[in-house]
């Protein structure tokens, strides 16, 4: 009764109407632990380890009731956040090896293919190369919950990987659950201001990765009338927002990154601005990592402003290099200057003041990282790949752009402004993927001949 | 600006927050049309045939730039809807045929599998067995109304599968995919009634399926205070609802229909009622035959009245027996009647008056159909599978319960109330598939006994 | 809980927000009719007579208690509905005479006001001057559904009135109540449309007061995507609208109302609309007459509308002349009719086939009628001064714009169209308040012209 | 276009809801900026002074053009914010001078009545005694913003009446306005958690009165599970509070404040709750001085949470006496205590440390101070007052409840438990008021025993 007068009141409309289901489940869930109590003969299990918990899991795949299976399968997806790490490792080999494929069933079958390639043979092949963890997977999905405690998962997962390959099918099955659960045609797209509710402010200030949000007066100063903000949010997340984009309304290409977030700016009329800048990009589940909606999220802002404010018409980020340096100290910088005494200044920590022809330096190599290397074909700085896959094309490279430590550590201080312009990026998308081509500007090209 | 104005006053929350996302890939989508329009040299293809749409489903396969895709994906949802009967089934058939796994390649990387079980070859084989038709499918999803122009799809697939068995690996594709789709954890459940949006209402005037609603005066009898109506809603089904259910609340047990959906009836007040009844079930659309989710909702609502009204303690259906007058005609009535006579009787179509003895043996033999005819060990009778699958014990078996026409002719004018109790549903539905053990009265199994 | 599913998920946000409130005032006001029972010596009194109405008016005047007595203003207000016509007139009576100002008490501290002009003793005659049924008033306006029983009281009263001239008082205090309780400030704006809960739309049909809609399929005839519905919604009226037009979106000024309502015209696309037809404005209220906000909403929707497609240019109505045979009537023709004959044509019933110097007679008549026969030196006909108050100016006269049986034996089946130029609605106001200036088209003039 | 996107997806309905009429009064406020420019020759008139707002509502008094009216209202409004102090007080003293009644028509039309005291001399004289400038706060009420630039306006004149009592006519005018505007029945209760906008917590933490939140932790920190806040909202308002509670669901009495809202607390199951604090009610603008919602917000959340959680059984709250220490130092103990040692005692400033005797001495005191000192015949205490007016019994005195600063100073650092038992609220405000009775526990009633 209480409830209802908030949420008929205050509510967010949307909090309501997937609450609405929550309260669904949980109806049959309070059923199920019912059942499932009584159906255990000598109480619950032992409980918070990997093995009492992959023994959970063994029974929930064979188990028939719905409402008690709802209810084992919120117990596990409890069970696992309980554990601790080494347990967690634990659980997630015996996924690997108990809830694999059978690989003699799989010849066998294939081979029966082979001999009668019909449906139902097929078929019986396409069921048995899929591991039963699948099954597990989407069960416990079912549970309040479960989508999260699953995307958290492959989070751990991810880490461990380079330590385990032999976790790499656990990965790639949740992977491709996540691929249909995460369907782009289930994303809500909603902007985000100081309206918005607390729960999913405070996510913002947890979430942004790019320029720290230093707590709530900051927050509110990206959320100003010349600011933007817009979240993809999935309906089994609720209020925890998938990726965020922050904006800034301007009448220039922004140099830095510095003016753009200091509180103390004056904010600009909306309706005056000319320049859409795309500050930050923020994915916030690294257990989503590799189901990408980045792009998805910036070519609906940029119709979405353009539609709303007809001044504008540039589209532009103003992005770190993130991986500058670091491939500066690894590089043998002497083919690319002659210069010996320079090929170790540019390495030294930037200093308060930078000498003219070091800077040159610095630019005309961050010009030349940006462009010309790469990895398996495309641009190797992660945020330069990110755009150019995306069809933004590389605009400017700004000195001085970012004095932070982490911005003077990564990127030597520089940004980039990368441009979406909305009719070249699919054009640009091609030719960056079927011939490697870099669309940049006359000015940033010329920099990388400076150079060479 | 206008449409904000509504959205904001008179809407419905989730219209509104679903609408959010149908603008923004409206808003990508805009984009694509212009630019699929520059990719094509020469205009745009042909339409209106199956060939011209197997054409551009090919295309879709191998299409790589994200708006002109979802453009393409559009062309695709909307052609297949212009099609005529004859060019849809020509359509599926290159489903079947054009888009199919390619046999010798599963066989080879089957092979390669046997040779070196590794993970990448297990995976190679998992590709492979998938029919590229899936992929298809899956970006035809993404274009507005996507999913529902596959329901559809299915829906036309279903009819034609008799007759072409070959379908068969399209069909189950759909299927699996939908099985994905529409997740339980994606359902919304609402209830509906005269305050829901008249879009909404008029949908539950065109599905209900067991007891016509004839008009906007009828639905509004259905919706008055001591009647319930719930339903379950997808994300990508907008405001169309997948199943819904009709509930009256009662105290005492229905015998007959008619007094329940009668407009003359006098409204109970809810506090006052003891009896839940789940008097119409409809599955609204055959496209998403087998994906069930009636079991789900029914569940549901049990435990949200409960908690509503403390009063309610018997929770039961009013249900037809679509398929006894059927088998009755089918069947060796010799058998199970002695006397002759009545055996040529009971096959008489019911007029307004009927013989005690015809009554008491038409009541016997169906409470045998009930019972005691299965059909792979499940009862044969489609509704009675239904609810003894959700756990429901046979309560009571009601003569002259709906005298319309269509109650006389498949049911003989009988009705049967399955009996929900939520802390026996799980053993009842375990005893069911285990032991092909059917839950039901004294009386009923007293009417069986009688017979034999 | 049950209701919370439906709040949540389906509801319409803002009939969810007001009903937080009355939740609240039942929660207060459960408590109240306790109270109230446990006060009474001697159980609940008399019922249903106008004497017992009185009595229980007089006791919520001295009423202490809040929450007892807002269960006192429950059930006056509900035993007033439960009243028959006579007996409400009684009531009435008793409104005027027993809850009256006290004369000599004003004429007494009048006189005291005239020896010391403070401002204690104006205060003191200001509340000596309202008499203690507004008071009266003002509480029963507390009572859930308070608000909509007093305005059925003055619409009850407002028929009495020329029978009841003693009935006047009363009337003026509802309405100067109204004025405060009704304020612009609380209005709300909402479009209606096919996604407008069942309830509002209900109403729609039953309030439309110009051109009846004959049923649901009509109305939805009237929601189309080239047609709006505007109306203002108040706090304490619940989903139940003070007023609303009905506009359709055309490429050209109508001469007829019967192909803007038919249900076969094929719908425009917006975009295309050049033209805004107000064609049916109706006050839902007849209680709240004299509190006017036609003119306010159309003001609004001109607005709106004109924000939202930008090639709209013109908006003007399609109104009948609802005054024009009536007045034909009770005139003596010959003074403005020359042909003796004639004057006798114009006065016949209209038949389907029409002569044309009779049509011409009669559309000089009408044009003379609606721009120099004024009444208090306003133009006459109800709907023409509406529209000349509100700015708006005269435009085009159409002959058989309205064959209905109303519309010929009201205004000749003529209709015309009355212009809105935003630019000049307050120019024209004041030029018809102050000169008695009516603005109208050459082509209407011209018609005058003819005839004088 | 844009904001239409976040008011679909992210948004409060209600705020929603309520914005589209602030849309559309800017429809047409935004066209009546362009007549008021046009209809004044020679430009905007000078502003910012108490001359020039006067003059500002002189037109606007007799203004015809509603449009241009608004935008005229919207000016006025905007210039009051825009003046200093002083100019305020010029305006203030103009209302009550230039905007004030004609007594000598006041008189003339009294004369008149006298002599024939019929309805239409009433009307006169019940016109005449309303001073103009309650038409002119009508006006500027319609305006955006408007109601909340008069509540201002009262909050400032509340503070200037003491100086200049020539106000009182003024300040009487709005509040009696205010009391029409205000009514209950447009007030909306609604529940505020995390979920709320963020734009509506700040405001918490702006208004909290009684315990001050130090900031969004804290704030979060009296959202939690165990605490619950509810406010009142009035459509003219927005999303601006007119009057919050906070409360505090417990298993016990509580005897100190600080324990309550204390971060570390470890918070109770809500079901597990017997017990309901109300630990803060906060009036958020002084402007609405003595139109008193208070007592309906608590007697609501009284029966709302007895209604969510049947565990709830008593319902108090735990109040500072924030009069007492006051009334010690102007009081002559002398008559009250015995030992004049302790005379002196009681008087000096609390340290941390108090003798047994000094602390007896002060609660005896207090509960006399609490029981016995009357202002008008109520409790001399305001917030005593305010809850015995209520209905409320006094319960119990805690010594070194709230060793805050203030509630040293204040109340000695005692606080009082304010019992409301629903059934008895209505006797206890009658026994309150007709008796002077206060309903006080035996344990207080003892403490003042020992005193005398």
């Amino acid at each position: 009764m209480l409830s209802e007068v908030y949420e008929k009141g205050a509510v967010q409309a949307l909090g309501a109407s997937r609450s609405s289901f929550q309260k669904a489940i949980q109806s049959v869930l309070s059923v199920g632990r019912e059942l499932l109590a009584k159906q255990r003969s000598g109480g619950i299990p032992a409980n918070g380890t990997a093995t009492s918990l992959s023994q959970r899991c063994l029974d929930l795949l064979d188990h028939r009731g719905e409402a008690s299976g709802l209810a084992l399968a919120e117990e596990i997806a409890a069970e696992y956040q309980s554990l601790d790490d080494d347990q967690k490792r634990l659980f997630m080999l015996s996924l690997a090896a108990d809830f694999d494929v059978n690989t003699q069933q799989i010849i066998d079958l294939a081979t029966r293919y082979r001999d009668d390639p019909s449906y139902d043979n097929l078929e019986s092949v396409a069921h048995a190369v899929e591991a039963p963890r699948k099954k597990l997977f989407r069960r416990i999905n079912m549970a309040p919950d479960g989508t999260r405690r699953l995307v958290e998962l492959r989070g751990d997962l991810l880490q461990l990987l380079p330590e385990h390959p032999e976790l790499k099918g656990v990965e790639a099955d949740l992977k491709h659950l996540f691929a249909y659960w995460f369907n782009k045609g289930f994303l809500e797209l909603r902007q985000i201001d100081w309206n918005s509710p607390a729960a999913v402010l405070e996510r913002l200030i947890a979430y942004e990765a790019v320029h720290a949000i230093s707590g709530w007066e900051d927050l509110r100063g990206r959320l100003r009338k010349d600011r933007r903000c817009f979240a993809f949010f999935h309906p089994a997340m609720g209020d925890d927002p998938i990726v965020f984009v922050e904006v800034a309304l301007t009448n220039h290409t922004p140099e830095a990154i510095g003016p753009l977030i200091s509180l103390e700016r004056e904010p600009l009329e909306p309706a005056e601005a000319t320049t859409v800048v795309f500050y930050s990009i923020s994915n916030c589940h690294p257990g989503l990592n590799g189901i990408s909606f980045g792009n998805f999220l910036i070519k609906n802002v940029v119709k979405l402003l353009s539609d709303e404010f007809s001044s504008l018409h540039t589209f532009l980020t103003l992005s770190p290099i993130p991986g500058f340096t670091k491939w500066l100290k690894e590089t043998d910088l002497t083919e690319l200057i002659d210069d010996e005494a320079m090929a170790g200044k540019v390495l030294e920590p930037l200093g308060q003041v930078v000498e003219t022809d070091v800077r040159d330096a610095l630019m005309q190599l961050c010009a030349y990282y940006l462009l010309h290397v790469k990895s398996h074909g495309l641009a190797r700085d992660p945020v330069a790949r990110f755009h150019l896959s995306n069809g933004a094309s590389m605009h400017k490279l700004h000195w001085g752009a970012d004095l932070t430590l982490s911005g003077r550590s990564q990127s030597a201080g520089m940004m980039v402004n990368y441009l979406y312009e909305i009719q070249k990026i699919e054009v640009n998308h091609e030719a960056y993927f079927n011939q490697q081509k870099i669309n940049a500007s006359k000015e940033i090209a010329r920099l990388t001949e400076q150079r060479k």
